[in-house]
């Protein structure tokens, strides 16, 4: 049902009823330690290149999850994927392991909200279990976007670190029988570029996206912030938050004091990990390790996940081109 | 609703009014060259890389989609794109020139497809309008998979030449008014990998994926492979297409006869373009110029169409790994 030019709310009910998350090292010995599912020591676990590891953590997750439900990979009608890499290979090489029809998104880090949109439609079509994961990892991500890690180049200040892991969340139309996020309304992002070019800034590059679609939804839905428990984006970092933070305070759309960030959640101040988090893991990963665990047991009802994605290649920073930024609002209740 | 494990036919009617298409030279001076809208004479077509000349193909073919329609930009409900290049790149830049809300999508050439099945659910979930768009050009598929075309490189015997062009469709929940093709129902492909490593032979590493789907389809819809006028692939080429329907005779699936493909369709014979097209324009152009012409005249009543794509990138090609190849079906006929 159409309740605004990008916002809609599902037809039939659409529920969380399980996830499954793998970390890496970093990430697993960050704030959310104690949350976490699974992690590995090594990036490469095992495998001859971090981007078959990457693929491998997408295995063990998505497995991990079917398991967890109780049910075989025959009773999943899709698979929803999307990661960082070029022609989004740890989702479509991981799809292999499966006899799951599979859909590939890219939306960048914005891929995860964009994943529980369209797995909401698709419960909608008929649908009954639709699993969403997006991953990413550090290593993978540096050496394509940036440089061999072997270079040992010096992070900038403004820098993210893209997080090294993979969530998985089960998207079901039928009420597990417990207390159960739900999704009960999405707003579709649309591309928005000031012109940033610093591909080391994407908190800069993304901010203004992320403030149109919580900007649009609101309006949309009539609500107002506090309405919800948190209005946590994907991986804006601590520079990029801040920026949003002023815009939504500039435009009197909330005062920002229940905004807050995956990317700045993830890891502890000692770490040193740039401005926070990024990567379309990132999110995926706090959601599934930390949110779920805070709606079903209680202690949030309410959140509005805004993944935020900069939708730049390495080819296109070399042409001089600025960076378009996304962002995809799913919220996510317990009623 | 559900048809069957894969298969599911919209719960409202899915109408395909208005197609707009753009061609590269090549393209424009084959089989096709009296469907085509509108081409141009040079890949770059004034703008200073072939990146940003895909991008500016997406921008003319979607505004000349909207305008054909008698819309504005605003009354679209979403923007589903993809091509081949690394983070879709021209789609998301492209989405900066409307402010239309955007997902992008990745399953190699099988994009359009893709597209077609999840503007359809989104139809279903409250949409009115969805455009769908993919592309790809010769020349920034050359230089991202394979080589600059500076080398000279010759081109393998199995190989088929990427088509410069996109094609877009609108989407639409009413009835224009005259003979219309529609969606009527869809199969989503899963991934199928049967280990062909040579990325100069797409047609070897798809024909089983396209296999595989068009099987699943006629079994769950109960349908014989003659209902369909026309079973089209998307980019199989000649080698590919032999393959198919080898598999489909073998398994007495279907006879073949009426089993083509745009990749085979889209130039002459005296084109020197390899067995045939290849990208995620292919199918697109070739819908978008050809079928949907011949189904609005009468001349075809249903098809399936089934785009097919290869997820391979040419760094999992250098760690030697396979190629996974997918297919999704989707039907059209006017009733």
């Amino acid at each position: 049902m159409k309740l605004g030019k990008r916002t809609y709310a599902p037809d039939k009910r659409v529920f969380l009823p399980y996830v499954a998350d793998i970390a890496g090292n970093d990430e697993a010995n960050g704030n959310l330690r104690h949350y976490i599912d699974f992690s590995t020591d090594c990036g490469e676990w095992g495998c001859p290149s971090h981007e078959k590891a990457e693929t491998k953590f997408r295995d063990d997750v998505t497995m991990r999850l079917i398991e967890r439900a109780g049910l075989d990979a025959e009773d999943i009608d899709c698979l929803l994927g999307g990661d960082l890499l070029n022609q989004i290979v740890p989702s479509s090489f991981s799809a292999r392991s499966f006899a799951i029809p599979f859909s590939g998104l890219y939306c960048a880090c914005a891929t995860f909200g964009q994943s529980l949109a369209i797995a909401s439609m698709m419960i909608g079509a008929g649908m009954s279990k639709v699993i969403c994961c997006t991953s990413s990892h550090f290593a993978t991500a540096e050496r394509q976007y940036r440089y061999p890690l072997e270079l040992g180049t010096q992070p900038t200040p403004a820098s993210q670190r893209t997080v090294t892991g993979a969530g998985a969340v089960l998207v079901s139309d039928s009420y597990p029988g417990w207390r159960c996020p739900e999704i009960t309304c999405y707003t579709l992002g649309e591309i928005i570029d000031l012109g940033c070019t610093d591909a080391n800034n994407m908190g800069a590059a993304m901010a203004p996206a992320a403030y149109d679609t919580i900007a649009a939804h609101l309006r949309e839905t009539g609500r107002s912030a506090d309405y919800y428990d948190l209005i946590v984006t994907g991986d804006l970092g601590r520079l990029g938050r801040e920026l949003l933070v002023e815009l939504l305070s500039h435009d009197k759309v909330c005062d920002g004091s229940n905004v807050n960030d995956c990317g700045c959640l993830i890891y502890g101040e000692k770490q040193k990990c740039g401005l926070g988090g990024s990567g379309a893991g990132c999110s995926s990963l706090v959601y599934c390790s930390y949110f779920h665990k805070l709606l079903t047991a209680g202690q949030l009802n309410r959140i509005l996940l805004v993944p935020t994605g900069a939708m730049l290649s390495k080819d296109s920073s070399l042409q001089g081109e600025s960076i378009p930024g996304i962002a995809h609002a799913v919220a996510i209740e317990c009623r």
